[in-house]
């Protein structure tokens, strides 16, 4: 090594190969789960010590599930595995030369390198909406949310006057994918059977419920009748759907609409985009459009042998997939799978990879209590069956008997009392 | 009304007399909830829009319990009451004369007062102490312990020496009251069943725990045989008992004690001691030391005929109590209770008021797993029968169905699996 130069961080060495996952989300924790038992160090890196569930991360921001439960310790369910190391930090850079990345507690060494490093929310250079806008990718986005709705009504409260007072009742969410259907959807439920309890000095008929959606359709990862059906339970539930609309710019007061149309409110929810984060030391060359790198069928980072990308973070490009797989959990979860078995082939010594398939298992979204939309194979449900299943396929791939089990006891206890009882202002 | 020059806060005139409870602790919960149903406004005041129940705080403190479930929003558990009403404010002071409370929102009016604003930590007026010691009594405390003993171990991963590393294994808890007994006990449950899985590069032999007490006996406000079992209990646990020794110093590395020993930590827990928060404007003459409020057998704060307080800052001297009622729970709700019964006496005009009378339940602390020790009555009781009756006690008052079943599940989770699930380090 040539970096005697820099803090060396202290990791045992079990004198075995060494893989560095960086990032433990979807990608990350199942390619560690499939590498338990293997001849290899495994090495975690995150820079929380939990695993978030982010498709319920706007359960949280809306008061229907605590968000413990929803997050995972890595120690707790990869500490078991005898060749599971777990790192709290951050990744500075790689220095793939060297075989090196540097991170905020030394350097460490890596043998093969996983970069599982996710997406990030993506504003698309609108400084005033990065500053002002409330972003929904992480468990404190989803908790300083959950904060800011609740205090908006507290403050409501108090209002001096009319505008006032709508622009605290009143949200924009931008944004017709899943976190946005999903964001108004919870909204427009605290609206029907919370808030008039709660607030009830209140006239909630003032609460307006905006979504925002760009293109002319919403949840345009699915199918027609999926984004059109989202599209009715919305209406049906009172949020106002504007489609083919844009935003143009939020100052933390008005909403300007790419139509001219202004709205006054206090909350700009922003699920209107992601963007990768890749890792700084990679190959410019390697780094697609959107910041996601590009990789072979298995999974390796273009110009490199032993770096590996999985996820969001990923880009798979196939005849079938000029532009890589969707921004979301399943190929996520089957990348890190695959490579897991790759990195095991690798480590014996084969150099016969599997490449990456991907089985599209469909895909969801929930928009309130027995209403949601998904599309498996050519099957395009809606409605209760749909929700059923939302609710089945989302307990099922939670981490931990204890989460299922609180999630469940939780939308048991919101079916039947119509209530979101997390409804906490937990302020620093 | 001589305040126009005051903004009022915008709480509607129900043309009811108004009973202000200031500080949802027990005393104000159990008062309001005593509350229900009478023809009057109950408007209840807190800094936060929820109750903490505090005995369990040190759960929360020790990755035991999720924060949430030993939380409750007011608006949920109190909203179904017509009369009530909640306001998320800070009191700065109170205008006797006038019949006000100004807040950060403007003055409130109000009929009756009730001061239930309970008690913070008493750093005895040692600044460095306050610097950079943690205290333990709200939920913030609780998981910025979490937080900090979490952080500890990581950064103990990258401890450069020995000295270095014991400061940051090694944890000092300063108070032999029930908190200081519990948090060194869920301290050393976390040695010996969590950590050593969490962190199988540290050698935990090097976890030590003190607990410092300046008296000659733990558990001061229970029996003899209370205190001995909990040292006993404590030291078999490992944790180190320094008994009749004080803390002279700590600048958040070197605890100094009044023996002249000096111990290195970077983690001091201060569970020492606690004063009473009385309300700026209130006649002096009724804030006796440790500042509580001198108030007669119907909990009239003295001086007054129409502000009342209860629980931790209230003081009700009797023949039997000079110095009040222990600052425990039973005190508040008893107190809390026999208030309400009063306030609706004198809502009738009835002004033949019931004295206070304190019926003392017994009093309990817990050790670890099948360890406490209970004094109820001249029972004395210790070991697996006293944490029976404390673990069942416990989840009896806490606030919520949801909130009991999610403490039990945790409770027998815990039990069976030697685990503490919530290991979370959540920062903003």
């Amino acid at each position: 090594m040539t970096t005697s130069s820099e803090q060396l961080a202290r990791i045992p060495d079990t004198h075995l190969p060494r893989i560095v996952i960086v990032g433990g989300g979807f990608g990350g924790i199942y390619l560690a789960q499939t590498l338990s038992g293997v001849n290899a160090q495994v090495v975690l890196i995150d820079k929380n010590n939990y695993y978030t569930f982010q498709p319920l991360l706007y359960q949280v921001a809306t008061s229907g599930l605590e968000s413990s439960s929803i997050v995972a310790p890595f120690r707790k369910f990869l500490g078991k595995q005898k060749n599971f190391y777990f790192r709290l930090t951050e990744v500075l850079q790689v220095l793939p030369e060297q075989g090196l990345v540097e991170t905020s507690i030394g350097v460490i060494h890596y043998d093969y390198l996983v970069i599982a490093t996710g997406a990030s929310t993506n504003y698309y250079g609108m400084a005033d909406i990065e500053k002002y806008a409330i972003p929904l990718k992480n468990l404190n986005d989803a908790i300083q949310l959950r904060n800011h709705i609740l205090e908006k009504f507290e403050a409501a409260l108090q209002a001096g006057n009319k505008e006032e007072l709508n622009s605290l009742m009143d949200f924009v969410v931008v944004g017709g994918g899943p976190t946005g259907v999903e964001v108004a959807g919870a909204l427009s439920e605290l609206r029907s059977h919370v808030f008039p309890q709660d607030y009830k000095e209140l006239d909630l008929f003032r609460m307006d419920i905006h979504l925002i959606e760009a293109s002319p359709r919403l949840l345009n990862g699915m199918s027609d009748e999926a984004g059109k059906n989202a599209l009715a339970y919305l209406q049906k539930m009172g949020v106002e759907v504007k489609l083919s609309t844009g935003v143009k710019s939020y100052d933390g007061n008005v909403v300007t609409l790419s139509t001219g149309e202004q709205i006054q409110t206090k909350t700009l929810v922003w699920g209107a985009g992601v963007k990768a984060n890749p890792l700084k030391g990679i190959n410019p060359n390697a780094i697609l459009k959107n910041n996601r790198l590009k990789v072979n069928a298995f999974n390796q980072v273009e110009g490199y042998e032993n770096i590996f990308a999985v996820g969001d973070v990923a880009c798979v490009i196939g005849e079938t997939t000029p532009n890589g797989h969707p921004m979301v959990a399943q190929p996520a979860i089957q990348q890190g799978q695959n490579l897991g078995e790759n990195l095991k082939r690798l480590l014996k010594g084969n150099k016969n990879l599997k490449p990456f398939k991907y089985f599209d298992k469909g895909s969801m979204a929930t928009i309130g209590r027995n209403k949601a939309v998904a599309d498996i194979g050519n099957l395009k449900i809606g409605g209760f069956a749909a929700w059923v299943i939302w609710l089945f396929i989302h307990v099922l791939f939670l981490v931990g008997f204890k989460n299922k089990l609180f999630v469940l006891i939780n939308w048991i206890n919101s079916y039947f009392s119509y209530d979101k009882s997390n409804r906490l202002i937990i302020k620093r």
